[in-house]
Order: C-alpha cells, then sequence, then structure tokens
C-alpha cells in the first residue's frame, strides 16, 4: 500500500470518508518524510509538528469540517499565520507572530486543512533566496520566491502550499520541482495577510500534485463551491506563444513546448502559433515598471527603520531601482496593463488556451539565483490565470514541465483545459 | 496673529521654514485644540501625546526630514502603526500592535510628518459607527468610515489626515465635515498595511483643509517629487452629472451642484450635462457586487475564531450579504469594471472633469449611521479620483459640498481643476 504521503489531497479525502485513514495518521506520515528528508531540502521556515498533530486528533474526532478536513498544507512564509509565526523571510521579521490568519489560511482551515508550517520564502517574496533546494537535486536551486512551498509538495512532504506570485514565483519553483502550479486570474485568492511586494501584481497560487488537487484547494481557498474537472466537449483551440523571449529558452525548454503542441495536434486539438498583438506584444517591461515603483513604496517601513537588514540584492534590485521610475513612467505602465488585458481578452473568441514555457528550462545549476521569470513576467502583468504540468525532463534529468495561460476569469475551464492536456499528453 | 492649529499643513511648513515657528509649538497647539474638544468630537481612537511631543522637539533638533517637517497628522486607525496600536474599530483587536508601519505611514514619516494618533473607523471600515460626532453639530454624523480624520482636521485637532473608501468613506464624511477630501486613482497610495475590506476597492486617501495641502500630502504620500498646483491653460470642460440617483439627492445637495454648475459657467467654464454611457449607466450594483463577495473572504479569519464580537450590521450586511454572492456574479462585476472604466475612460477626450455631488446632501442628524455613499459608489468602482470641496450650508447649517471627478491616473491634473474651481466659485 502507498504510504499516505504520496497519495494526492484527493485520494487522502476519500480514504477520509471512507475512514480507512485518519488526519493524525496522514500528518503522521508527512512528519516521516520531513524527518527523512528535511535537512536535504530544507523547505521549512516553521514546522508545526505537535499542533498539527493536536489539529489532526481533533478533526478525526469531530464531523467533516469540508472540502479539506485532515488534510496538510504548507502556507509560504509571506501570509500570516495567527499561531505560527511569519517571517516573510527576513531577520526583521525573524519573531513575528501575527495576531490573525491571512484570509486564504483562514479558509482553508475553515475547510478543515491543517495547517503543517510555513514553507521558505525568499526575502519578502523577491530574490535573495532562502536555504530551500531542489528536491530533485540538492545542487540545484529549487526556483523562487515560492521555493518552500513547491519543493516540499514535490518532495511528498506536505500535499498542498500555497506562493505568490508577483513575477513568476509560483509557476517557476513548480515547473522547476515538477508538480502542478497554480496562478489563478489576479485578485482572486483574497490576498488579505500576505506581506505586499507589487499590490498590482501580487497573486497568491497554489501548489499539488494533481490538477484535480488545484481543482479542490482553489475551491477551498476561494470559499466557492467545489465543481470536479469537467471534461471538454471538443478538443481545445491551443494557441502556442513562444513571446519576444523565444531566443532566451533553453533548448529542452524549447523542445518541451514543441513536443507538447504535436503531442496536442496529434490528440486532435486545433493548435495554432501566435505572436502577441501589437501593444502588448512585450510587456515584460511593464512588469517591471509596476514591480519596481512599488518597491520602496511597499517596503517603506522596512527601508526607514531596518536598512542594515535588507540584502544588497533587495536594495539594489527594488529599492535603488524603484526610486529610479517616475510616476508618469509608472502610471503609463498601469494604463498599458489595461490595455493589454482589453487585447488579449479579445484574442480568446478564437482561441481556448495558450501554450508556452513556464520557465526557459529546466532548474539551472547553484542556489544564488532562483532562475529567470522571463516567461511568466507577462502573465502576471496581463493577470491571467496560468498553470504548468510537468511534462518533460532536462539534461540534468531535473523536471522540465509546459505552462497553460487562460483567459481572465475563466479559471475553472483552465482546469478542465489542463488535464484534457494532461490526458492527451500521456 | 492666528494660532498654529488653525494654519494649513503648506503655511506651516513656510513658517518651520523661517524659523517663526517650531514643529513642538505646533504639536502642542493642536493638542491644546485637542484638549477643549476631544469630548465633544471624539476623533481619536489613541492620542500619542508625550511620542508626538517628543518626535516635535527631534525634529525641531535636526535638519528638514522632507515635505511634512513637523506636520501632525492623524491616520485612521484600519492602517497600521509601529508604535501605536491599531485597533480596525473592532474590540477583536483592541490590544492589536502591529510591529510595522504601513507603506503611507512610513512614508509620511520619512518626509517628517508627525503622527499624532490615530482616528476613530467604523468596525473594518464598514458600517457599524465609532463614537465621533459631527465637530459642526454634534447631533450629526461625521460620516464614516473615515469619521475620526474627517472629524479631527475639520475641527483642527491636527493638520493633515488619512482615510480609507471602499464604498464612499473618504469623500462621504469629507464633504459632512466640510473639508477638503480626496480619494486618488485605486492603487495610487500604496494599501500595504491597510487592513483589507475589498481589495479590487479599497482606496487610501488624504483630508485637508485646503487642496495646496492635498498635493502636499499625495506628494509625500506617494514618494514622489512635490509640484505645487498649476493654473490651468484655460477654463476646464466640465461635465455635471447627476447618475441616475438623481431623485436621491437632498435639496441641498442638488442646489449645491446646480449652483456650482452655473458658478462655473460663468467663470468662462465650458459647462455641459452628461449621463454616462450604456453599460456603466448604473454601475453602484457591481460596487455591492464586489463588496460583498469579499466581505467573508477578507474577514475569514474573524469570522472562524471571533464571530461573537463582530457586529450584527456587519455579519448581516457583508458577511451573510457575501455569502450569497456566486462566482461567476462577482467575476461579471469585475469584467463590467473593466469594460466601465474603459467607456468612461473615453468621455475625458471631450471633458476635462465631471462635477456631481458628494453626497445626497448635508450630514444627517444621529449617529447610527454614516449617511448613504450612493454618490460615491460608482467613482470607487471606476477607480477614479475624486476630491470633494466644501461649498455651500444645509438647512440645518451644516457644510455641503461639491465633488469633481477626474480621469485615472491623471489626478495632479484634478488637482490643479479643483483650484480653479475653488477660485471660479469664491
Amino acid at each position: 500500500m502507498a504510504a499516505l504521503n504520496t497519495l494526492t489531497a484527493t485520494e487522502l479525502a476519500t480514504k477520509i470518508d471512507s475512514g480507512s485513514a485518519t488526519a493524525e495518521a496522514i500528518v503522521q506520515s508527512h512528519l516521516e518524510r520531513i524527518d527523512q528528508r528535511d535537512a536535504d531540502v530544507l523547505a521549512w521556515a516553521h514546522l508545526a509538528r505537535d499542533a498539527a498533530l493536536a489539529r489532526a486528533r481533533v478533526l478525526d474526532r469531530g464531523p467533516r469540517q469540508g472540502l479539506l478536513h485532515g488534510i496538510p498544507m504548507g502556507v509560504k512564509d509571506i501570509i500570516d499565520s495567527f499561531d505560527q509565526p511569519t517571517g516573510y523571510g527576513s531577520p526583521i521579521y525573524r519573531t513575528h507572530q501575527p495576531l490573525a490568519d491571512a484570509a486564504t489560511v483562514a479558509m482553508a482551515r475553515a475547510e478543515g486543512a491543517i495547517l503543517l508550517g510555513k514553507t521558505v520564502t525568499t526575502e519578502f517574496a523577491n530574490r535573495f533566496p532562502g536555504p530551500t533546494k531542489n528536491p530533485h537535486n540538492p545542487a540545484h536551486t529549487p526556483g523562487g520566491s515560492s521555493s518552500g512551498s513547491a519543493a516540499a509538495v514535490a518532495d511528498f512532504q506536505v500535499v498542498l502550499g500555497t506562493g505568490t506570485q508577483t513575477g513568476g514565483s509560483v509557476i517557476r519553483p513548480g515547473a522547476f520541482c515538477g508538480i502542478v502550479a497554480y496562478k489563478p486570474t489576479y485578485g482572486h485568492f483574497a490576498p488579505a495577510g500576505m506581506k505586499a511586494n507589487t499590490e498590482w501584481l501580487d497573486t497568491i497560487g497554489a501548489y499539488g500534485r494533481s490538477i484535480e488537487d488545484i481543482a479542490l484547494f482553489r475551491a477551498a481557498l476561494m470559499a466557492i463551491p467545489y465543481a470536479p474537472l469537467r471534461p471538454l466537449g471538443r478538443p481545445p483551440r491551443v494557441a502556442v506563444c513562444y513571446t519576444h523571449h523565444k531566443p532566451e529558452l533553453s533548448a529542452e525548454g524549447l523542445k518541451a513546448v514543441e513536443d507538447a503542441a504535436a503531442g496536442l495536434r496529434k490528440a486532435g486539438a486545433a493548435v495554432t502559433e501566435i505572436e502577441l498583438p501589437g501593444p502588448v506584444r512585450d510587456m515584460t517591461e511593464g512588469q517591471r515598471t509596476l514591480s519596481a515603483f512599488d518597491g520602496p513604496r511597499a517596503h517603506a517601513d522596512e527601508s526607514r527603520r531596518f536598512r542594515e537588514l535588507l540584502s544588497e540584492s533587495l536594495k539594489k534590485d527594488k529599492l535603488a531601482a524603484g526610486a529610479r521610475i517616475d510616476y508618469a513612467t509608472w502610471a503609463a505602465a498601469r494604463r498599458l496593463g489595461e490595455a493589454g488585458r482589453a487585447a488579449v481578452d479579445a484574442l480568446f473568441d478564437d482561441i481556448d488556451v495558450i501554450l508556452t514555457a513556464p520557465a526557459p528550462g529546466e532548474a539551472p545549476p547553484g542556489l544564488e539565483t532562483t532562475g529567470k521569470a522571463t516567461f511568466n513576467l507577462l502573465w502576471t502583468y496581463l493577470w491571467m490565470p496560468c498553470i504548468t504540468l510537468p511534462f518533460a525532463k532536462g539534461p540534468s534529468g531535473l523536471p522540465v514541465g509546459i505552462q497553460l495561460v487562460g483567459r481572465c476569469h475563466e479559471d475553472a475551464t483552465l482546469l478542465d483545459i489542463a488535464a484534457w492536456v494532461r490526458g492527451a499528453l500521456a
């Protein structure tokens, strides 16, 4: 019998419902995995061993709480929890104990989820990395900024995890760690209680090891009714989009998209290649402008009172860069985003989904950087829902994913399409 | 000589620059006013008497910090401060001491502002009122939810104040209290450290007793260079918009807009009357949908752990109402907002500003409600910058304002137009 920690949330929920597993046994199984693996992966900023077991026992004694009854989750340590410290990846907040749960944490708990611990984030969900290693090869980055959640879910240390994406911080680590990662349409998971970074872009996202788990977790994190994935009525119209950054794709990154496109065509999908409409052809710069402008503003208190505790990387890339962006440039980037969303939305009259790369290729070696967000910035800027699926292996044997991008607010459809794609490429 | 507490920030800055006033004397003057008036107005959730004086003395000994050197400000108690408790207008947070300043607080302090205290907010910036009374007549509401900042600035207890608007919570109290209130384009003042309400709408705003002060405070709160108000090259094209809610205007509210329109025409402005474009004719419902959907989500933790400490009003109007909004309705309201912003933006090819009412009329009697946001919901939903100016008196002798609404991101132009309007109507 498979160890409980290797099952998905959907599978575990069935076991709990049928009485063939307890929440306590599920938590215990994950804690054992963590005991074996934590020193190699270092995914946790805080682990709530005893509290998680105690909560599991309470849940086992009571009625079913909701969609995630007894399911352990990890929460990126940029998101507040009332009963566990929340360090934001910064020494400034090393002892920070929020008084309240973030909205998403409270909603997941209301559905019976067990907060196993807080997962490592880069400093303020920016670029300066935490200690986490790629579970497939500790010499490689797990990606960032949601490093810990992606690594822990990939390594079977926890079932579900949350992350946040301002540039590429949910999708990229998911692809590097070989799991399913989902960034919803901007604003879908209420950001209350998340430490702000670039509020115009910051999006809470979800990690799991199956698309079904993402659908389940999504319903809990939005407090909406859960609807299982629906079969498509017809094969989807797929638009392959390499973006202007195609030359920056690695060989394995390019091959993954090409192979996936070929596979989908073979399975009956109408596959075309598109370039983005004129005004939004390369909006990477727009994302950078918004992100830079907000940097010194969102971190005004830390800049003023704790400057010596900020990394050089944050000071240089975010605070100094942001101070050079003027108001007119920033306002133009916001206006461009509005125009871009309208232009891209219109594309979806003729297509169902965009197929692109989630990252340039497999996770690069080294832990000093978390890899490039080149293939994420655009979609984050356009607020579009994104999902990455594991697809191939790179030259170092590390996972290489594909990314599907949907129409804003049609997140449920994107997940349905992802399931079709998974089947078609199996 | 006028008492220091009756001067504007712009006037006080000149006095400090010339050495004819100290920050300590300015703070002292406001504290004396508070001593006289606090029992009648009850604008403060927390007053930092000693800390403000100590900070003033430090500032008096050192070089000029920035735009607001030595200027006392009040901050709505929905916005975090590292050195003063932040109660969010709720007994749940009675002892809450944030670890960090909100972004706007830190930016204002970096410019030398002195945080005199935290001002009363309704419960979580919703409808359940705090104790604050209208300084012009304590039997009338000051408006809400930014009740304390509006009342304190109007009553000369502080020079500048911040508020937040999700429906009409900055503009309406400003009009009811007879001061200048400004709600920027959505997202202009970084919301980091503000307790979330409806994150798609929540907008930090500013109070002062002159348009010049708003321009000064705006520069500080955005960390952008300060530019004094500029004279217009020609009289503005003014579009009077009563909205679909015209029948809900009181006699004095209607007369104020009519008289202002006539005065502006007389002063040379091209004044027309407009109806809003078809799809966005009445977007009040859209605001209500977004606000209701977010209610139970943004307050998921309080709902789960402290339900008995929430007001009946919040539970009924926000949490229960929100639970009835489904995903499709919410997503449609977000889409409608995008379409509405584009449609209204196009109007500004032919007009420079919209003239409308900031509230149905003067502040209603009673302290049980904070008045109606009917004439604010639309503009908040469309993210447009708004400013209210005091203009007339109502039948009870209370202030009646007018509201000017500008094009998104053209906030500086809106303030310039407001100054022209003030001159034209003087």
